[in-house]
């Protein structure tokens, strides 16, 4: 492991890391906001921390050879994370926001994974409404970088060095293998860049025209959006009670989850990208499957006695945010029957398209699953025949198959002992340990918790939040994650990560293997 | 398909199950019982039809090619325990003990699968302690014919038209693709006898010398042990108090989940056999589940306040019973903390050794899971390793590993869809859907539900059946299915069957392609 050249690449990180903390510093010398916080004063001593910290790295890299590999580029990705957690914890521990530190780490790494899990409004945690515009925006942006980072992650810098490409199927998408690599990955760096920065923009006028939201809300719904991460500047989306805003949001949503990587990969060809996505088979069952959830969760609720408009208007934003690992919320949904919050649950094991910012364990994996399974059953019924697994016209070499559902059965595995770690936490119950460990690692947000029957019932007609059983803490749309222990946040944001980088890239940096020679 | 063919087998097999209901005739025409209830009648009536299906069938099949093929065998595996299921409810139906054709059916199949859910006691059937003896020892004899018949199915007829080779991994234990395997498969059959009936036996006596329990019930827990099933002639086991009979039934449920067919192979041997199988890795990983299951539980109830003794006990009986698929109860193990009832309802899926009577998806499966996973890790860390999976000192080819996968992917999809499908259900919730379809395609037969958290704690100390939240019927380990809807219960049968055949067997006969030609 060539340590002085990850401390190279971290130094830039962290110096970028650094700069990007000066809008919300002009931001926060601009505002005025309650005695108590000292915003201005948190950016301040960030941004001197952070340019320390860069130095610091800068100089114990500069003189380490300047070639990365294999190795450093996963260690790279995967200590960055980390990283950013600690530099962008400081303006919310920093400003008073945020007093306890595992608080502070908890909203900064589930805003940088783009889990959008937040401990504001709930324990000792001042609300959302109450927080200074700054500390918003830096929330909102923590998102945006960690979104935007994820994909270049996966799409420039891990399959450049011929990490991903047997586990996320990008042979097609990125150059594996040639000398060539660097240019090419660089040029796709820069479509991605411009994709996301564009759609960014059109989602915020969107919103400013069709949803009423004033600018800064919309800059920061669209940060959140477009990371598919969640944080809003008020405590849940039904306060805007804007259906314009809704639609906006749902589209820019479901955009967001499809796969950047593939516009990006075609984005000399002008629009005829979007074609090109338009065909892949990714796409396809990622729009399949979100038709399929926004039905049987309409028909759901519809069952369970809202009127049919109510009910799709609902079921489509929180179907289509907990989907694509979003996260927001205009309906406190623990309350809804049981077919939909199981079919909640299960969406946040799945999430978008590889290649997004969504979470989960990507819609191709899912679809070749599901292909697996068609062929297993056919070649159980007649095992003589011939055939081969193909996505988009490639036939699947066996070990892409297994490491495939390796991935997918890792992920089961890590969701289910980070349920059993979490429900060490007395307060915990059966539902809460396993919905908050999965919404963890597919970086949705809010989790589930058992609900009052009778106040369930109330709530999914009414409106409101829904009455928690026992003295679980509220993890679910409405409510935070304050009230937990600080081991436990501790261990949900370690989840969380292990999910952002799809377990492999995290796992190595804890086998002694990997840090050998 | 040769049609007659499958008439013949299935003849025989129904002649089989007619013969056997004679010892429960018997037993009705000596005992005394409630006016309402006609055993007598239900037993003549049942082995009547029996008589009639079983000539039918043989007339129809006589003329037929007498050769049996890979697909004969699979439609017979498969299409027997629907006809079981049709045959062994008339006793029930026509006794009037279950009036309700829904209720017959799902007791007997429950029964035939080793399942073990009830619903007697529940909705409007009569409790167990309350049913004649003789309908109680057919009970007892479904399950033990059902767990003998699926070790044969999977040790000898399936093996031997090759069919399952590639998914059990029994390549060491059966004799396949040979010209000869017919001989091995019929001494196979008898060892698999001998050992089955030699256990039961013996577990008999020791509950009778050990447990104090009339030879009555020793031999009904007896077969229902053996089985793995769980069908008691008591509400629940707790009723007995018996150290001593806990102790027994403890020892035999883990013996009755390790793998009869590792024995029946090696039992030319004499009791070397007992080393062969304490060498299987198989054998290995189930006792070390077995072990961290009961020290996690032990643990988790002793920090919840039981005596650590107590804990132990509880905590080894219904862990093992869970673990084993068997779904005897001595506590109502829904009222236990949170990282218990996970890990009850993980112990679901996983279930005993392959060749044993136990459900689940199979220890050998999870070792190969966690063997792949350990592997696709250090691949990750020094991709041009060079290192294969092994089991048992053989190395498990790339197609033998993905169909591995295939079967435990397709296990999850099928309890999901499961839930999915029990939650339409309105009483039910996110816990007892996902629970109950766990619980029904891994044969254990309790589910879990919902419970008061305030009457959690105290059953908890103070034992006792828990409340249960809201209007969802009580599915946990002193409850019953019989307050569910007719198609909820016929739901649960498929789900029954498909998980008792894993899956492929039974997927296999819905599928059009199979029927052709």
């Amino acid at each position: 492991m060539n340590l002085h050249q990850v401390a190279r690449l971290m130094a830039g990180f962290a110096a970028f890391f650094t700069v990007a903390q000066l809008p919300a510093l002009v931001m926060a010398l601009l505002e005025t906001h309650d005695a108590p916080l000292t915003p201005v004063f948190g950016f301040v001593v960030s941004i001197a921390f952070g340019a320390v910290v860069a130095v610091g790295l800068w100089l114990f890299g500069r003189r380490g050879d300047p070639h990365v590999y294999r190795r450093e580029a996963i260690a790279v990705a995967g200590l960055s994370w980390f990283l950013a957690g600690l530099l962008g914890a400081v303006p919310f521990f920093g400003s008073g926001l945020l007093p306890d530190a595992a608080d502070a780490w908890f909203e900064t790494v589930s805003g940088l994974t783009t889990c959008g899990a937040t401990v504001l409004g709930s324990g000792p945690n001042q609300a959302i409404d109450a927080t200074p515009g700054s500390l918003l925006l830096w929330r909102a942006m923590l998102q945006w970088i960690g979104g935007i980072g994820i994909v270049l992650v996966f799409v420039t810098l891990l399959p450049a060095m011929g990490v991903t490409a047997k586990n996320l199927l990008s042979s097609e998408s990125v150059g594996v293998g040639t000398d060539s690599y660097q240019p090419r990955a660089i040029e796709k760096a820069r479509a991605v860049t411009r994709i996301y920065v564009g759609m960014t923009a059109a989602c915020t006028l969107l919103l400013v025209l069709l949803g009423g939201f004033s600018w800064f809300d919309a800059t920061c719904h669209a940060f959140t959006t477009m990371a598919t991460g969640g944080y809003s500047t008020r405590g849940s989306l039904r306060e805007f009670d804007s259906l314009g805003g809704e639609l906006v949001l749902t589209v820019f949503m479901f955009l967001a989850g499809a796969s950047l990587a593939v516009l990006a990969t075609h984005s000399r060809t002008g629009l005829r990208c979007v074609k090109r996505l338009l065909q892949s088979a990714e796409f396809r069952i990622y729009s399949l499957c979100a038709a399929l959830l926004v039905a049987a969760l309409s028909l759901a609720l519809w069952r369970a006695g809202l009127p049919f408009g109510e009910a799709l208007r609902q079921a489509s934003f929180n179907g289509v945010s907990v989907m694509t690992s979003t996260g927001y919320a205009t309906a406190d949904f623990q309350a809804w029957p049981a077919t939909a919050t199981l079919l909640l649950f299960l969406s946040m094991f799945v999430g978008g398209c590889s290649g997004s910012t969504a979470g989960g364990f990507k819609m191709v994996r899912l679809l070749v699953c599901v292909r697996l399974l068609g062929y297993t059953l056919r070649h159980f019924v007649r095992p003589k025949s011939v055939e081969r697994i193909k996505l988009d016209d490639e036939v699947l070499p066996a070990a892409v198959i297994s490491s495939i559902l390796a991935i997918v059965l890792m992920w089961g595995m890590t969701v289910v002992l980070g349920a059993l770690c979490v429900s060490l936490d007395d307060r915990m119950n059966f539902v809460s340990s396993l919905a908050t460990s999965a919404s963890m690692v597919g970086s949705c947000g809010p989790a589930l918790t058992i609900v009052e029957p009778t106040s369930a019932a109330q709530v999914l007609v009414a409106g409101g939040t829904a009455e928690v059983l026992g003295h679980t803490p509220n993890l679910g749309p409405f409510g935070g994650f304050g009230e937990l222990h600080g081991w436990t946040k501790i261990v949900l944001t370690v989840q969380m990560v292990l999910g952002r980088l799809e377990l492999l890239t995290v796992l190595a940096l804890f086998s002694p293997q990997f840090w050998r020679r």
